[in-house]
């Protein structure tokens, strides 16, 4: 474990801390993209503390924070920092959200952190070193046909789609629906993708094409060194300005793509 | 608290014990509708103690275990558990599992109790006093309009429908989709039905029709005594042979009912 790893995985934990002393405490601060994707007190007490660190320890990085944006700098390494996935849930009460840090340089993440506080269950990853949960080393699932996958999808902003997309989107999902074991939707990206990790499921597709890849980077490198493939829609490699990211175990990847580009 | 209520908090908590004393060393013992659906030695053990537990304290009652069947006899009382709400996720070491025990009497649920182990956090209700999760009182959420909405669904055995079945699945999949905020599925009854209660969710629908109310029955009383509205989709009063269960805050209901039952 580098010395960045120990800092993050130690930051992660610190951060949950706060969430756990705060739950149930969250005031809105204020709405974002729409009524129900809100931006609480905690959420930008935790990301304040989070970046407090990182200055702290490494004055030179650059950091993008969830709530409050990024910083300038020269430094080709940048933090990128979600101080609680799945603020919904955690507003409402649901012990179903997590602490996510990744460290980005070159086009991709290096080391990525995910926590789930109310668990104590904290997954990472360092390019090149494989992925873990709780010291556990993760392993993608084996399985290699569609009909027996399970597929978590991210509908993220569906209620934002113009009506065109949104035709596209509806036959995605039906076709998705009709050609796998399951469909899963959770409203909780890190979750999947720690999942995906562990070979709880086989695949994840950002439907709306509405996510950002730096909402994701700690879990893709996560999900990555556990053996998945991370692709666009074109199956080429991920770059930031991907949409549509697809993730899988890499055994049905050629699979999904063709199904999904199969739909007009 | 009665003296029932107080016996099922303890014995779904000593459950949940065994499930992570035994967590990450479950072996598949048998497939069941196929080959992603599994019993493990964990669920049979577990469901063991707890029939042991229940004919020692209530000799006379019936019980009714997912994974054993039920046992005969006179009394108005049925038991009904199951073990593990969730069981793959469990054998994948994701902890994203319940313990669900619940009293039958009088063709409705008396009481019910949801443990989530991993979590340490214990849903319970009793008819007429209320639900609780850790001692603090739940409602359901005060959202009033469908476009505003959650929405979980249920797709139990998706991969099983009669082709014109699959149709109106899909047509009411769609339509849910396009007139909610958002949908989510998260292959786990007692989660969604106890996020309800807490009002993190608008609602619930058993898309598919293939989940019976037996294995719904701690969670709906938990959601009932919240102030959820549940009926079938004629808008009906629940009974145990209702299917296409549907679970509301109350306030959306008809609404929702009305959304459904428009797809031919």
């Amino acid at each position: 474990m580098t010395k960045e790893l120990k800092f993050a995985t130690n930051l992660a934990k610190d951060a949950g801390k706060i969430l756990m002393d705060e739950f149930g405490k969250a005031k809105i601060l204020k709405t974002k993209a729409d009524k129900r994707d809100v931006c609480t007190n905690v959420d930008l007490k935790t990301e304040q503390m989070i970046i407090g660190k990182i200055k702290e320890n490494y004055p030179d990085h650059k950091i993008y924070g969830e709530e409050t944006g990024k910083t300038n700098g020269e430094s080709d390494y940048t933090w990128i920092i979600d101080p609680i996935d799945g603020t919904r849930y955690y507003i409402s009460g649901i012990k179903f959200f997590s602490v996510s840090i990744a460290l980005w340089k070159d086009n991709e993440p290096i080391l990525g952190v995910v926590y789930f506080p109310a668990l104590d269950e904290i997954y990472y990853a360092e390019k090149g070193k494989g992925a873990f949960c709780d010291k556990k080393k993760l392993k993608v699932s084996s399985i290699s046909n569609l009909k027996d996958s399970i597929i978590a999808l991210d509908i993220a902003c569906s209620n934002k789609l113009e009506l065109s997309e949104k035709k596209t989107t509806t036959r995605r999902l039906e076709t998705i629906f009709a050609n796998t074991y399951r469909i899963r939707l959770f409203g909780l990206g890190t979750f999947v993708l720690c999942s995906i990790a562990k070979g709880g499921f086989e695949g994840y597709f950002d439907l709306t094409g509405k996510e950002k890849v730096l909402d994701l980077v700690a879990g893709i490198i996560i999900a990555k060194e556990a053996g998945a493939k991370i692709t666009g829609l074109d199956g080429k490699y991920l770059g930031k300005n991907t949409s549509h990211v697809v993730i899988t175990n890499g055994k049905i990847h050629n699979k999904f793509l063709e199904l999904i580009n199969s739909i007009s």
